[in-house]
């Protein structure tokens, strides 16, 4: 089964929402001495507490690299506990991970082969080299940061050109013609540029994929969703890390803190479909 | 001491080259099974044979993590290796790591503190942000990849923009004239386009340190070098990789191959000065 046909069928199943467990071993509470059971133990627990609301998971590898090779062993162990458990779910290694040729072959034994992933993301700096050698393989897929979220993000993505048009403009169509040439590329989009969201969905058209970041702490809403939910209303991720993870610090129960946010993240974006 | 005088420091003593060590263990000769003793020892004898001639080292870190933990603990151990023996030599992270706010946090946390590495290398795709959390301890510094040497380099970094600039000429200037506000922060361009290298030296001026990648396999040469030294000669450093450290590949004594290949394209590099 491809990546596509699993994240669409996924999607349809789970509704929109993708959990990112950017679980940050410090920030966890009652955190033991050992980074890999405290990270594996609450990761294992936010899942099964809401494998039946995510669609799919998204992991920033940055969280766990910065705890070393504990951080990556706990990182290892939840994709083996999804895999086991779930594995209809897909893993979204959010990595920025950009490499070309032989470094590629690495990455996909990093990513794929070790840490299980599904899916890499990857700027689209470095051009079409960065997706090439991700074609021959559809059952993982490329996703590519077209417009972020944070507040730099228009610096170069909104550059104007020539022919009126911005460079994440330019960036959406590349992937959207020439890129995908075998069903498994698709956008990334972040909620606090509704504007930019909409021309990307314009631009790449109702068939493809799309992942939007940048709901709730970051200060998207689901307002920027309407529009974007793509063919047969299934071609939309919207992903929530921090605001579901770690809604419940502070309280004793915090697992099924959640899976309430997660419950209400996950109506919110239904009802503006 | 900064990262800046530290890197400027080290060109003056050894001279241009920097020696990336993209070890990948399936290429290294006489391999064991334990992929860290390999690596490491690998490692360990092309730095003991370089160091003179090195004025810093560049890992890809992809090459490492694409042999998980076992990879990742020889990265490790070869930092150590270069801390305890050549401490004056800059380490640079290849990994195009290019977070923000949080998780920059953890990314100094993985490479600095963990893999001892002094730079850290990211792609401007984000903008400001990107660099922003890491102008605060000048000991590391920030290299951005402003034009690279790959053939689709050019997609989107040579797009025109409106007012006749590229947009890789005005991510140039704003490294230079907004992101390098506490001079830790240098660019990266590649030796196969040789007139955008030209304009990356002309924009960010003479003073601004300046990474050259692709040379050699990747098919750009020393003649592309030409007008590129800055101030006083000393702000150019020049990346090999392959090009050194498998340059003896077949041949049992592939260690003195890389030191030869090493100071043969150390002083290609002198010749263009």
């Amino acid at each position: 089964m491809t990546f596509r046909d699993r994240l669409l069928l996924s999607i349809v199943q789970k509704g929109h929402l993708c959990v990112g467990l950017d679980s940050r071993y410090d920030r966890i509470p009652n955190a033991s001495s050992s980074i890999v059971d405290t990270v594996f133990s609450f990761n294992a627990q936010i899942v099964d507490a809401t494998h039946d609301l995510a669609a799919a998971y998204k992991m920033n590898l940055s969280f766990y690299a910065g705890f070393g090779l504990e951080g990556l062993e706990a990182l290892r162990k939840t994709s083996a506990y999804i895999k086991e458990n779930y594995p209809d779910i897909p893993l979204l290694a959010d990595g920025k991970r950009s490499e070309m040729g032989e470094s590629v072959r690495m990455v996909k034994q990093e990513l794929f082969d070790w840490l299980l992933f599904d899916c890499v993301m990857v700027t689209p700096w470095f051009g079409f080299d960065t997706a090439r050698d991700y074609l021959d393989d559809p059952r993982h897929g490329v996703c590519v940061y077209v417009h972020d979220s944070n507040p730099s993000a228009v610096e170069f993505q909104d550059l104007e050109l020539r022919d009126g048009r911005k460079v994440y403009e330019v960036v959406a169509e590349r992937v959207a013609n020439a890129w995908n040439s075998n069903g498994n590329v698709w956008v990334e989009g972040g909620a606090t540029y509704p504007e930019q969201l909409r021309r990307i969905r314009e631009i790449v058209g109702d068939e493809m994929p799309m992942l939007v970041a940048g709901i709730g702490p970051q200060g998207g809403t689901v307002a920027s969703l309407r529009g974007l939910f793509g063919t047969d209303g299934n071609r939309l991720l919207v992903n929530s890390s921090r605001g579901i993870i770690f809604a419940g610090l502070g309280n004793n129960d915090y697992i099924s803190e959640a899976r309430k946010a997660a419950v209400k993240i996950r109506e919110s974006i239904f009802s503006v479909k």
